[in-house]
């Protein structure tokens, strides 16, 4: 779902990534992360797709970039890093980022599921 | 892909939305906007991903926000962004952000693809 977050200025982090091929104990990981990443303080909410060709979309929001770094650095997180970079990723990308702007819709519609 | 994107700082739009149903000509546009934005003065590349849960995630990168702001007021861009409000989305979120660190991996494995 598209998360609700607040007013600018915060904080999101952009993470993009292809797989390698297999499972690997990656989808049971990444809904542990998605999990444990909502505990943490200053999460503001979580939006992800992965698409048929394989290129892996994930975007978090934070509070605050410390509260981004924090989570970055949470052990069971490093230890997903480790296998991401091992086994899981053919390549990614992260970018940190301060959103300055923000708006929605269509308004009108109903629940946004 | 994954879009190779200059050292920080940039510009990104996150567009993060949910479709209705039926395709009413949404593939045909979002390509002709693809390749649009990718003849725009300041674009820098464009990641795109939709999840079988009907989550789109769109991330363009700019060199500066008014590059950005310039493609949102291009006239084709615009027309497609009417369609978007009436016919193609249930709900969406555009987020402007300025990218402050990037960073990626791993490297050593040939081709991102």
């Amino acid at each position: 779902m598209i998360a609700p977050t607040p007013e600018p200025p915060y904080v999101v982090v952009i993470f993009t990534s292809l797989r390698t091929s297999g499972d690997h104990g990656y989808d049971a990981t990444a809904a542990r992360m998605e999990e444990g990443a909502a505990e943490q303080p200053g999460y503001l909410g979580i939006e992800s797709a992965r698409g048929v060709d394989g290129l892996g979309i994930t975007v978090s929001y934070w509070a605050t970039a410390a509260d981004a770094t924090a989570w970055k650095h949470v052990a069971e997180h490093l230890d997903a890093q480790r296998r991401g970079r091992d086994q899981w990723y053919r390549a990614y990308a992260v970018r940190v980022c301060e959103v300055r702007r923000a708006y929605d819709g269509p308004e009108g519609r109903g629940d946004q599921g």
